[in-house]
């Protein structure tokens, strides 16, 4: 892009414009008696120049493809970018005192209720990332001229005065008190404030209308992805989850160009490397620095440009979740996949075994939660991922483990499949992963013993499937057994209790990891754990005997 | 501390230890079959001159409070750490084999399983954080002249040539291979390897002897700390918690000298401010870090220097959750207190708002998590806290709210309250916090329509009382119902469902945060989703009705 210096007149309707956002910022603060003025005003000429000079976009129309972005990562200046959208007419001008009701925090972070704000970035830092996915997506995957723009910053330190935030000259009076921050103008300052403002301006009505872009970028395309052909595994076959995540998500691949992925430089161990190997042109190595790797995912989902998928080992998703919390205030579509869960892992030890991210995405208010037990399942997992509003977490495992759904069987959101069934079974067992396996198994030493037992594959742990897990329950004398690898807070067993909580009778009885682990074989962790198949079987025993 | 450079023959037997460590690193991972011996004899050399040259510590006391501290915090280089213990003495030589199955996980991060290890540090890049901690509390909290060493770095890149670690020039073969990391050497190799390096040790039982330290750091004082004076509220008072944990740390530090703080820029919100004021010298300013500041304080509390508090907005330690759930495999003593939960901070926002910090929490499987709901209970709360092995979390709230204990009443952890019951008690309500006096709210108006209600205060949610729960269940005829400000997964709705999971005949009912909030005026969300008194009252009332 070139550089024009603006001639005189431009510069000074420019200096004009950044006044007047500075009164509106004010106004705005003053009528909400809450805000932070210092930090918008400090962005005026900033602002200015960048909305009616540098950025290229249709006032008409904020949400066009084409038009370049903007992210607004200063802490606390939300007034003064809806003070921006006023004059370059997104919004009327008497709309402006309402806006930030409808559309931010009143700590001034914007949030996207209102269609213009891409991600919400009240965690300070965390646009820079999302505006690198935004920009890679253009010059990447949608290869249109749109740009993208992110304003990082902080106002005055909030207690400190050695850590100044920018000021203006105007606010000699107010940039050395730190006391400031935070604190709206009071109303006679305000007033002699606004005044003086506006003897500045020279050509109060001289418009400056912003650049049109170049409409280069294809609409949003919102058509459903779906598989191209059926998974291609017969049941018995050993597949791990992660390895059938790295299939299914280059099959998607296939199925639709807009279909990305990004790794933590663990794609050998996610196997995303399959869908790299294919479609290399789509991935993003983001290497060991998961907080930006799911930042970049979630800016390369804004405006439906893509259908993007994150993944490393679920464990390190826990260094990512302010990240993860801010997403679904930003109501994105992102998907994350965390391979090598529980204590299944084995000898990698306990800092790599994820098990406590199912209550961490459990809490995420918008997020649907996958837990596949075989590669058929897991398949159709990342084909629903793919095309669910909201955040996705889909969890695999390391293990090889048997497929035990035929290629053809249909999977959805919130049902569960009961795998087991007699009409003698005397106890409802749950589990997901390597313990519906482990269950498997119980199930089958059980019934030599002549000890019948329902199993249940929830599928999703969230949303879960009540009605199954209730009516099983009901059908097994209330009798339920939870089997996960995973710490007993927040998790499977859990999420089933909250399913059964308000239904008499029934008992829940969880089987599930209850301290930090150490290294060992898998097996063996699983019996150290108790929540492999031969605690199953004595936990039902235990159940038949009272 | 001045620098002597060694002489011709120190420096030789250098080289030589930095050659038997390789070797030690090569035979370990090749006996285990698991593990990175690049990563190892790459820090060879570095490893030799701090452990015999530069530290100062006694080989016979690895404990001491005056040894310098080694902090290992790069990557998959356990074995040359156990190593260098094993040449400096600390350990037999014969020992050496086994020592990574005890104490760290096979990827070879080391764990504090063993006395000699004070942080796990399996996410790279968290050991210079606690060595920060560890180094503060030596100089500014201690007095004394140990030194803290923090090693950091990551071996070969795993799958990226242009990435790589630091080589030894006896790898030749091997240094550009990126397909070694994590790989033990073929056994012919590592012979050949092996023989290589013995015929360059010139003087292998020349012994070179570790300095000894100044013994000037006091030993660990390991007393419990008392509140020097009962809790000065009357019942009534307003005071909100987050400021009763102000005043009650100020007085630990009354109480102790060992009792440090660090904030993460929010004191005032927070209200460590109080301890600043007292205590200046054991405050540290984190600013916001909060990686950074969950860090420090953990390595202001290893070896039981301190006893650290750290606080922020408990929405803000989200952005830690990776450190925190390290922090348990480290079996650290850290206390965390987070404001501002919940919706009842009102305007600031959702991304203020901590919906997801009691989830989070409870899955750490070595936490003790506090919500106390009045300030008498908070001061006990954080003496508590204190003197609690494991991780402490303490819950506080942002309005001010009654005083509803008498500055005498005595807390424990895994103790409810039964703040109200009478004989005609028809429901258990279960509140905490802001949520606690909405269901005293509700009690009193249902009171005056003649249905009486049984409320219970948890005061920790982990462990939680589920005797008195269970007991008080029975006694309203099994019906319960939870109200938290908090989302409905993995907060205190879903730990009484797990406390009463196996006991037929009990449901529960649960009120809590089901989206994503937005800004408003605190009552105003409180009612808004379905958490304040007005909800509970229909909530009883539709439980009178069945």
């Amino acid at each position: 892009m070139s550089y024009h210096k603006p001639d005189e007149k431009t510069l000074q309707a420019l200096k004009d414009i950044a006044n007047k956002l500075r009164i509106h910022s004010i106004k705005e603060t003053c009528a909400s008696n809450s805000g932070h003025p210092t930090s918008c005003c400090s962005a005026a000429e900033l602002m200015s120049v960048l909305f009616f000079h540098t950025m290229r976009y249709k006032a008409d129309d904020p949400r066009n493809p084409s038009n370049d972005r903007f992210i607004l990562s200063k802490g606390h200046a939300a007034p003064i970018l809806y003070a921006a959208w006023a004059e370059a007419g997104f919004i009327k001008e008497s709309e402006l005192l309402n806006l930030r009701k409808i559309d931010s925090d009143l700590e001034g972070h914007p949030t996207p209720k209102l269609a213009f704000v891409d991600v919400a970035t009240g965690s300070l830092g965390q646009g820079l990332g999302a505006s690198c996915g935004m920009a890679y997506t253009g010059k990447y995957f949608d290869k249109a001229s749109y740009r993208v723009y992110c304003m990082l910053g902080k106002d005055i330190s909030i207690l400190s005065p050695h850590s100044r935030g920018l000021t203006c000259d105007l606010f000699s009076g107010i940039e050395d008190q730190v006391n400031w921050h935070g604190k709206p103008m009071p109303k006679d300052r305000a007033q002699e404030l606004i005044k003086d403002l506006l003897s500045q301006i020279q050509s109060p009505n001289k418009p400056l209308h912003p650049h049109l872009p170049n409409e280069d970028a294809a609409p949003a395309d919102l058509t459903p992805i779906h598989l191209l052909t059926a998974p291609e595994y017969k049941i018995g076959d050993k597949m791990s989850t992660r390895k059938a995540y790295g299939v299914a998500l280059k099959k998607m691949g296939d199925a639709s160009p807009r279909v990305v992925a990004m790794d933590g430089d663990t794609k050998n161990s996610t196997f995303s490397e399959i869908f790299k190997k294919a479609h290399p042109d789509r991935f993003i190595e983001c290497f060991i620095a998961e907080q930006n790797m799911v930042s970049v995912a979630i800016g390369c989902a804004t405006r439906d440009r893509t259908v993007s998928f994150a993944s490393t080992f679920a464990a390190f998703f826990a260094r990512a979740y302010d990240h993860i919390r801010m997403a679904a205030i930003s109501q994105s579509n992102v998907n994350l996949v965390g391979s090598h869960c529980g204590v299944s892992i084995g000898e990698d030890g306990p800092s790599q075994m994820a098990l406590e991210d199912l209550a961490m995405f459990r809490a995420i208010p918008t997020c649907t939660v996958f837990y596949p037990s075989d590669a058929v399942s897991t398949e159709r997992a990342v084909e629903l991922a793919a095309n669910i509003k909201g955040i996705c977490f889909i969890r695999t495992s390391r293990p090889d483990n048997a497929v035990i759904y035929d290629a053809g069987e249909k999977f959805e959101v919130g049902k569960a499949k009961v795998v087991r069934q007699s009409d003698k079974d005397q106890v409802t067992v749950i589990g997901a992963g390597v313990t519906l396996h482990e269950a498997l198994a119980a199930h089958d030493q059980l019934a030599k013993e002549g000890m019948n037992i329902r199993i249940i594959d929830p599928f999703t742990i969230k949303p879960l499937d009540a009605s199954t897990i209730v009516a099983s329950a009901r059908a097994t004398g209330g009798r339920v057994i939870t089997v996960e690898d995973h710490y007993k807070e927040g998790g499977l067993g859990e999420a089933v209790l909250s399913a059964v909580g308000e239904e008499p009778g029934i008992v829940v009885h969880r089987l599930a990891v209850s301290h930090v682990p150490q290294s060992g074989k898998p097996q063996e962790l699983l019996d150290m754990f108790g929540i492999s198949a031969k605690s199953i079987v004595t936990a039902v025993k235990h159940t038949f005997a009272n």
